[in-house]
C-alpha cells in the first residue's frame, strides 16, 4: 500500500477570484484529485469503483489556509494515508508551492453502495494496521 | 407551451474572475438554469425526464460577449424557444443587467435515451409549427 | 447587528457529480452565499468594501456532510455569527432541506488589505461580547 | 510564432455531471487552458501579461459537442491560431480523445486595458499575415 503520493496541478485562471487568488473551495478539488492519483499510483481506479458500484463519499473535509495561490502556479498536493479502518479513510493533504505551505487539509472518506448503504472499505485500500474505527 | 421565460441569477464571487467578470464559460451555466426554470413554467421537470431515461445533451453552444458582468450583479436570463423540431430543440439567451444587453447566447439541444441514441423530441415540448428538422 | 440569516439556493446541474449529488467542495461556495447575503442584511455589502481594499479571507473551514443534495433541491443555508474578536469572524452554516440537516460547516474568516496585512474587523461586524481573540 | 499547440487535461470529478459526463461549460474553461500553454510555448506569459494592465477578452465563443467525455478521461485539447489581426485574435480547439474528436471550438478574443478600453493585438502575437480586420 502506498501511503504518500504527490501529484502536480497547475491553478487554472477559472479557479481564482476578484483578490486574484485560488478561490478557498477549490482546494478541495484539488485534493480529490491529490487521492485520485494515489488511488492510481497504488493500482485502483476510482472509475472502475463506481462502476462496480462502490462510492467513495466525504464525510467531513477541513482545510487550514496559510498563504494564498494565485493564477498560474505550478502547486503540488502531496496526499497521506493516515489512519484506515473498516469504514472510514482519513487522509491528509498539503499543497505546497516548491517548499512552501500553502494549505493543510484533511478528508475523511467512507464507501456506500448505489443504495446508500455504507459498505466495509475494500481491503486493497486498508494498511496492516487497520483497527474496528 | 410558454415561448419566453425570465429568471433573476445573482453573480456569485466564486463566479468572477482576476479581472472582476464573470468568467465567460460560466455564461453557459447561467443559459442552462434559464432552460431548467423555463422548462419548470412550462410545466415540465428535468430532473423528472432524467429518472425517466430521457437526457438532454448539449449539441452546440454559441455566446456573444458584449459588456462583462460583476460580481454581486443582479442579472436577468431571458430565455426564448427559437425552434423545435423532431430532434433538436433552439434557444435563444440573453443576459441583462436591468436593460442592458451583457451576452446573447444560441444553444441547441437534442434528446438522447440512457444508450445514447438520439430521441424524438416530447411533444410537449413541441410549439405547433414544427417541422422535420 | 444580525446573529443569523436565512438564504435560498436551488441546486445546479453543473454543480452535481455522477453520483447525481452536490459535490462537497461546493458546500463551500454555497456557506460563501449565505455569509454575502447575511452581509447584505446586515446592511453590508462585500463588494463595496473590497471596493475600499478590505478584503475577507478564509482563513479555515470545515464541513460535515450527513446527508447528500441532489440536482434540483431547494436549499437553505442557515448563517450564524459563532464569535467575533478584533481580528477574527467565526460563522456556523446549516444546510438544510426542508427541515432535514444535510451538512453542518464553520468557517473562520479575517480581513486583510491589499498587501495582505491583517487588519481589525470592521466594527459594525462586532457585536457586543467582543474578546481580544 | 506557434501556430499549433497541443496539451492534455484529465478530466476531473468534479467536472462531470449526473449522466457521467463533462459538463458542456467546462470546454470553454479546456480550451482557455490551452491557449495560455500555447501562450507558454510561444514565450509569452498570460499572468505577465495581466501584471502590464493587458487583459484578454473573450468576444465570442462557439463550441459543437460531438462526442461525450467523461470522468477520468485524458484529452487532448489542439489550439490552432486561425486568424490575427489588429484588433482581433481568433483560435480553433479540438478536443481529443486519442484519435476521437470530441469536440470542435472557434474563440475570438481582443485585448483591452484596466479602463475596458480596446488595445492593439501584442506585436508578437501577430502572425506575419496580420490584416486590418
Amino acid at each position: 500500500m502506498i501511503e504518500q503520493h504527490e501529484t502536480q496541478i497547475r491553478v487554472r485562471y477559472q479557479e481564482t477570484d476578484p483578490m486574484g487568488f485560488l478561490h478557498h473551495a477549490q482546494y478541495l478539488t484539488y485534493f480529490e484529485i491529490g487521492r485520485t492519483e494515489w488511488l492510481r499510483a497504488a493500482g485502483g481506479n476510482y472509475r472502475e469503483m463506481e462502476e462496480q458500484g462502490r462510492l467513495i463519499v466525504v464525510v467531513k473535509a477541513e482545510c487550514r489556509y496559510r498563504r494564498p495561490a494565485q493564477y498560474d502556479d505550478l502547486l503540488t498536493v502531496r496526499t497521506t494515508v493516515k489512519r484506515v479502518t473498516a469504514v472510514k479513510i482519513e487522509h491528509e493533504y498539503l499543497l505546497l508551492r516548491d517548499d512552501e505551505r500553502l494549505a493543510v487539509g484533511h478528508i475523511t472518506l467512507a464507501v456506500i453502495d448505489r443504495s446508500g448503504k455504507v459498505c466495509r472499505v475494500p481491503e486493497w485500500m486498508e494498511r496492516g494496521e487497520v483497527d474496528s474505527g
